[in-house]
């Protein structure tokens, strides 16, 4: 028997930012698993089973979600954003690997508007140029390696966008790498934190890398600190707008020693 | 009088990709900008006025478009993929700030299936941890600052996804960023050139970096480039999957030196 299995990117948090094709995916399925919250965001129909799962699970629950689909179930199994961002699909795949392949097991991915986009275009082009997107998480890898790839990406002039930045578990991180970076950049770059973006409770808190303090983030919000070369522009009525352009002048976004 | 302007990520090319949100724009808008193939992709609609240009034109036709809003126009100037990234979203707000603000101009931007997303999706999750998005171009950046970030992201550790990777304009940059790679990474790093994802002319083609020449690239390719850890697993029937394990083990992923 053949099973299916689609991994779905919810996007950001608005239904108008879910793809057709994402829709489409979890309106045919009998079985949709995920983390209880991102669940709660697919409207019910009748006759198809939810399993919702606490979060920091997803090795056993990209499992569970394969095993289901071997049983001859049609299963999606939901992330927010892009599941391919920092989402379910590589520990499903890695799950699948664990599992030796299984042919028996029609794997589709289905990308979603990732957190990063949804900020982004929220607050301008803040990616319009080259731009690395980064994960502050400790959980599963050193944290050595985690100041280290910022420190690189920032003096090779990239605008980061940092994922997992702040939680309850999580409460230094995010100032730590702020720390590092003022140590290597000008003070005035832009910095934006882009929380809960396309939801209800959006808030959004522009400041500058001198000033950018992990105060009034949570594991919702989205860091964005932008480069030497990075705007900002006055938009019609209170809008302000933060951009990078695509020209690239000397390159030299250092300020301080390597 | 107070025009509307939106900038509209069409995403990848198929249309269950296109989110709702972006459909709704192009239908009520009176005036559609962009460059003439992407506007070819937007259904058409009585009364509607399209206004096609050039590709290289961006700067021009972001002035263009904030013109006709501020006669009062509803626009919508389109972008493949998602527009903040490499796409017209920076060039619109470079007019913007060129035009010193433009009080009478409503501005929002859609976000759209970035190619990276699409390509990501397709292949598996080769972008499952830390990864760098990089324009190959130097129409607008030092060619030398180009390859100084490629080469400052691979040792780091993070996957690279390379926009504007070969054109008739740009047909040696792919083969020399990849040279610079060979002389950091270990060769069985996965290579993947993804081509026109969604679309009926899709191709998928994978490599390694040491097998890797931009032989088959196109305008319309994005190059992913994996780490030491990224894994190839074999699916159901011939499937292939990408992937990026979220685990990161030393970080070792140059071999060479810096």
């Amino acid at each position: 028997m053949t099973g299916f299995l689609a991994i779905v990117g919810l996007g950001p948090g608005a239904a108008d930012l879910v793809t057709p094709r994402a829709t489409a995916a979890l309106e045919t399925a009998t079985d949709l698993v995920g983390y209880g919250p991102y669940l709660n965001r697919v409207p019910l129909r009748d006759g198809q089973r939810r399993h919702p799962s606490d979060n920091r699970e997803e090795l056993a629950r990209a499992g569970f979600a394969l095993d289901l689909a071997a049983e001859g179930r049609r299963v999606a199994i939901v992330s927010a954003g892009d599941a391919g961002v920092f989402g379910m699909a590589a520990a499903l795949f890695e799950a699948l690997e664990t599992a030796g392949g299984r042919d028996d097991v029609v794997v589709e991915v289905i990308p979603g508007i990732s957190a990063v986009l949804a900020a982004a275009a929220r607050i301008g082009a803040p990616c319009g140029n080259d731009f690395c997107v980064i994960s502050l998480s400790d959980n599963l890898k050193p944290w050595e390696t985690v100041l280290a790839r910022v420190a690189a990406a920032a003096e090779a002039g990239f605008v980061l966008a940092l994922y997992n930045a702040v939680s309850k578990a999580r409460p230094w991180q995010l100032d730590a790498v702020l720390e590092r970076l003022r140590e290597r950049l000008a003070g005035d770059i832009p910095v934006v934190f882009a929380t809960a973006v396309s939801r209800p409770e959006e808030r959004i808190q522009y400041t500058t890398l001198a000033e950018a303090r992990s105060v009034g983030a949570d594991m919702r919000t989205l860091v964005l600190i932008g480069t030497a070369e990075t705007r900002c522009v006055a938009g019609s009525g209170r809008t302000r707008w933060v951009y990078t352009p695509r020209r690239v002048g000397c390159g030299a976004a250092a300020v301080g020693a390597a």
